[in-house]
């Protein structure tokens, strides 16, 4: 039998549709294409981060249950007891554990607004759910919550992934609208708040009263995208439910330490984020005061805009001709035609940025 | 609507059917459970090892493609071109890809041997294949080639696995059975070599004639359990394939910068190997010595035996009393009845094991 044939007669035809997640090369001077917190552990820190992890038998396999991480988190975030957690292997692992429990149930398919975070969609699709888009109707991008209650009556989804701030588009969600999203699903409604503390609020208190609500968040963006580490919060019964597809050592020993380290010196990281949005604030002024740029609010950590006489595909390629990698969103979301997402970096790289952008607009077009 | 109705509409049967994977408290003075390396890493590695983990940036996300471990890895093995490598979160990550692969696919089952790692069966039923175990028909667990055959020819499963040495009973599967194995196939043989150190032997070189075949490996062995990193080999259409479903951040930078590390002091981590293979004839030995227990060969880091006129339970039992932690496998498939797995140790560790394995063979039974 040739190989070629083997592939088709074992993979599902779900599988063979799918391409792999592409990763640019970031072999660049700076990198702001990827949500990742710029500011580098200083100095002290990194002496008191090893410290706590030099003595790790990293021979033995990792604590399953993740327990002390657990402990200091419940206490970090004062969770009462009717909370509990899930750490995955990042939010990745987290959507992947969902859509596999969803797989060959009743509900059979997976909601959430668009654009949003590719992932949903990549896992869903894997898991052969029906993938259902609710794509935004106005022009701020905010979530068409009527619509989504119309899908949510008519189709009753498995999950419904929900991300505030959403990325790419840096809006959020209101309470209002997540508890009438819980109240009319059947389904488990999952909120991603990957970039809550740019907008400096969460919505974990919600999940004492909602049953059918489970909050995800993440250490990637708060300076520890390389450890790999995301969060689920929900009620007993939910994080049961993943825990029978859970592979019991899906948090390694140093992830487990070092995001232990990072709430025990929370401050550090606390002011980072505040710097993070400082420079924020001050990148979507600068793009206001740019007529060739339509920017867009945002609470996360990253900024989308759209150059309005030049193509995206152009910055992009011009940024990078200078050393500067950003995300090029078109061909992506119809609504993100022409779009751009940059990171906010430190005050150094924000500057370059701002003056290389400058640069070309105003070297090339207005 | 109640929380466990919305539960019920979610979820499959399958995984409304599955337990979570229970992992054993360890907090003992002697942990023999687990198929660790008990060799901790030596001061002076220890500062090497902090050393090549110290300037890893953890802010950014992990390099997706593992590009430096990868090459490190391909000239260490002295892989040719031809054979490609997939790293993934654990082997217990792979399975799961390999399982996702198939679910919804024309062949739609799993085959091996029994008894093996529980995780083949866990991971197929959570992914709504259909489970085909063959069980061995003979006194030293040896697998049951003409059987598997048979069924490769009737069923043609998706996926076969093939742990060698085997899991939990320490004997391999000879070269000659792989080739008839994957010759029958039309799916995918996965050789699963978690243990291949311990045999001093892997059957790498038959991926450059054998299509199907596909073999995985582990560092959790070899003394980085806590770090979870498994690699599978072979050729470029098959790790395509998984890449299809594989997340890019799977591996996260600490994981990969240890295990390259590890290649990098290869010298030390293959003396411990030696050691232990040393230390597991002695455990068997002993064994063969005491009239109350049948033992088996073993070419893993661990023992298989059984016990004859006493529960294993009991066993088990007072070997914790006394703070030594084992594996109890009876109770699972039905000829590991009243069996017992023990992990080799430290030279101390083993024969603080023998010691009290003899004090309560001695005090109580024969």
């Amino acid at each position: 039998m040739k190989l070629i044939d083997r592939i088709r007669y074992i993979a599902s035809p779900r599988v063979l549709g799918l391409q792999p997640y592409k990763v640019e090369s970031s072999e660049c001077l700076v990198k702001l294409d990827a949500m990742e917190n710029a500011h580098e552990l200083p100095h002290s820190l990194r002496e008191k981060w090893l410290a706590s992890i030099e003595n790790i038998a990293v021979n033995r396999y990792p604590d399953p249950t993740c327990s002390q991480l657990r402990s200091r988190l419940r206490l970090f975030m004062a969770l009462d007891d009717s909370i509990n957690m899930l750490f995955g292997n990042g939010s990745d692992e987290i959507i992947n554990l969902m859509c596999l429990v969803a797989s060959g149930g009743e509900g059979g398919s997976v909601l959430f607004p668009e654009p949003t975070f590719s992932v949903y969609r990549l896992s869903a699709e894997a898991h052969g759910l029906e993938v259902i888009g609710v794509s935004s109707r106005n022009e701020d991008f905010s979530c068409d919550i009527e619509e989504m209650l119309n899908v949510i009556r008519h189709k009753q989804p498995s999950l419904i992934f929900l991300a505030s701030p959403n990325n790419p588009t840096g809006n959020s969600v209101d309470e209002e609208s997540i508890i009438r999203l819980c109240a009319a699903a059947d389904g488990l409604v999952i909120l991603d708040e990957a970039y809550c503390k740019f907008a400096a609020s969460s919505h974990v208190k919600l999940l004492s009263s909602i049953d059918n609500l489970l909050i995800m968040q993440t250490f990637s963006k708060i300076g520890f995208a390389g450890i790999r580490l995301g969060v689920l919060f929900g009620g007993h019964e939910c994080i049961d439910l993943l825990d029978r597809v859970r592979m019991p050592y899906n948090v390694n020993s140093l992830t487990q330490a070092t995001a232990t380290f990072a709430i025990d010196h929370w401050e550090h990281f606390q002011a980072t984020i505040d710097e993070i949005i400082t420079q924020r604030e001050g990148m979507i002024q600068f793009m206001v005061g740019l007529d060739s740029i339509t920017v867009w609010p945002s609470d996360g950590n990253f900024v989308l805009f759209r150059p309005l006489s030049m193509a995206s595909e152009h910055i992009y390629d011009e940024l990078l001709n200078r050393g500067i990698l950003v995300k090029n969103m078109s061909g992506g979301h119809p609504a993100l035609l022409n779009c751009l997402r940059v990171t906010i970096g430190t005050e150094e790289e924000n500057i370059l940025f701002r003056e290389t952008l400058i640069e070309i607009l105003g070297r090339e077009g207005v």
